[in-house]
């Protein structure tokens, strides 16, 4: 069967088994990717993050009832994170999503954070060019912020809404560290919490302190009740306006250049890797310095440096 | 001046700069690395992690204080996360280990998670490297078990310590997901906490799930009360006994072996993909095929395998 194009024509099935094929590495996943590819590039990417509790699987249940009110077609990769900490109650939020299961305009995909470095933040991507060549117009990335995986996952949105809750206290002072700097668009969310009033004027006082000359986009800090639906017309709107802010100042095709030029030249490395390491004499090569490396009779820079010399670079 | 022999000779400033030299990807930086590597693969590496507000740091300070009254050099490789979520105490924390800060035999090392993926762990790795090659009998890797990144750092140890505290509820059923499986050895730290015992129960009716046919140690669970200094020297015989199985097994060996054939791995990977962008034709096609990329008039994969076949092993 040819998920590409199946996937293509709309079969949600054939989207979701396309998905899993790319995250297995399987070669049936690449070629569909290559077939896909052309279509995508429409949709537009959102990343949500925030710390367990924040409450944003049920922001992103009411997102999408909003986006599909405006009638949009809404895809959404939810990171499940393996690691213990950050939670117990994901799979549980997730549920509330399912709500959208019959809606054949919402697509949603759950990805665990298990598996090598690198791995999630490819296999996400992967996700969200099927997603979008299937004509998602929206893609929604939601990630627990806590991990510099995460942050790398965000990266591939364009627009990235950081989620914060009242009674966060001191915790709200260590996001200066990092996550400011990624989000475009700030929520309170649960805000009728007491506390709230507070968290906004946090975050506004902290957010004057950044430097928006590169981007001119100065970032809103908006108070949502998911569990009540408040707020999320504004948010929504806030979405849309950051991202004809992308289009008109030129930012969005920059941003999505460098993502799938950074796409391109992960996968160049690792198939010269392949290459070396599959050639005759590569092989060779290769397992003679491995032994030595082990021996400690050469180091890896040293190592790598002798492979290079027998590289060649013919055009 | 160099720092690498400076190093080796037992110069803390200089190999605090060897180790800024390669978080900064200096080349002077890995000339050093190349020197000292032979000296390198006889520490001992602990991986210290758990949720924020565990007591890492307090734990981390006696037991450097533990293994200085053995004899025993130690370095200490800290985590600092950028990422906001992982609690705002961190920094404060770092000071109290500023006590050690007039004593030789112990080496403080922070480190940002700022920056690429996979950088990190590459940084932490090569610090470890020039803190074992300096003669620190003991390396502590201190990471917030958050993240992926964390899980991949606390991969560089030899022996994993998971750190929990009482009152953690239903988090520590979420354990199950991800720390459960690289924990050595568990830490219950506040035990004079209520609900100690529990956490204490609750974590080993899990880890009598798992399978440890693999490695044939059964993790212990320890109580500790760091702020006072109880259960340090139980744990470090823990550490130590944890060390001798691993030797004894021949697995200690092995990881040594496999993580240093990772570290390889990439560097051949970023050298190939270095070279085919410096050689003229390289370069020039290699703009060329981004150009095409960005019309969308070609794939990700579909470039790469153009690329490889101007890619010659000869050898």
């Amino acid at each position: 069967m040819d998920y590409a194009q199946e996937a293509l024509n709309g079969s949600v099935l054939a989207g979701a088994r396309l998905i899993r094929l790319l995250e297995e590495g399987d070669p049936a996943g690449i070629e569909g990717l290559k077939k896909i590819y052309p279509h995508a590039g429409q949709a537009f990417m959102i990343g949500i993050t925030g710390p367990p509790g924040a409450g944003k699987s049920t922001l992103v249940d009411r997102i999408i009832t909003e986006f599909r009110g405006r009638g949009k077609k809404v895809g959404v990769i939810a990171i499940d994170p393996s690691s213990p900490f950050s939670g117990g109650a994901i799979l549980g939020d997730r549920v509330r999503m399912q709500r959208h299961a019959t809606d054949e305009g919402v697509f949603v995909r759950s990805m665990a954070t298990r598996g090598h470095l690198g791995g999630l933040s490819r296999a996400t991507f992967q996700a969200a060019l099927v997603l979008d060549a299937m004509g998602y117009d929206i893609v929604l990335v939601e990630t627990v912020g806590v991990g510099q995986d995460e942050v790398e996952i965000v990266d591939l949105a364009h627009t990235t809404a950081v989620v914060s809750l009242p009674g966060m206290g001191d915790d709200i002072q260590a996001m200066k560290a990092g996550i400011l700097e990624i989000g475009d668009i700030f929520i309170v969310n649960k805000a009728d919490r007491v506390g709230s009033d507070d968290v906004v004027r946090q975050l506004q006082v902290m957010l004057e302190m950044r430097d928006y000359s590169a981007t001119n986009w100065t970032p809103p800090v908006l108070k949502t009740i998911a569990s009540k639906s408040e707020g999320i017309i504004e948010l929504v709107d806030a979405f849309l306006e950051h991202r004809d802010h992308l289009v008109s100042t030129g930012i969005l095709d920059t941003r999505v250049e460098e993502r799938e030029l950074h796409f391109f030249k992960e996968l160049v490395k690792e198939m010269a890797y392949e290459k070396i390491n599959t050639a005759a004499g590569g092989a060779k090569k290769y397992a003679m310095l491995t032994e030595a490396l082990k021996k400690r009779e050469t180091d890896p820079y040293s190592a790598a440096e002798t492979l290079m010399e027998h590289l060649k670079v013919d055009m």
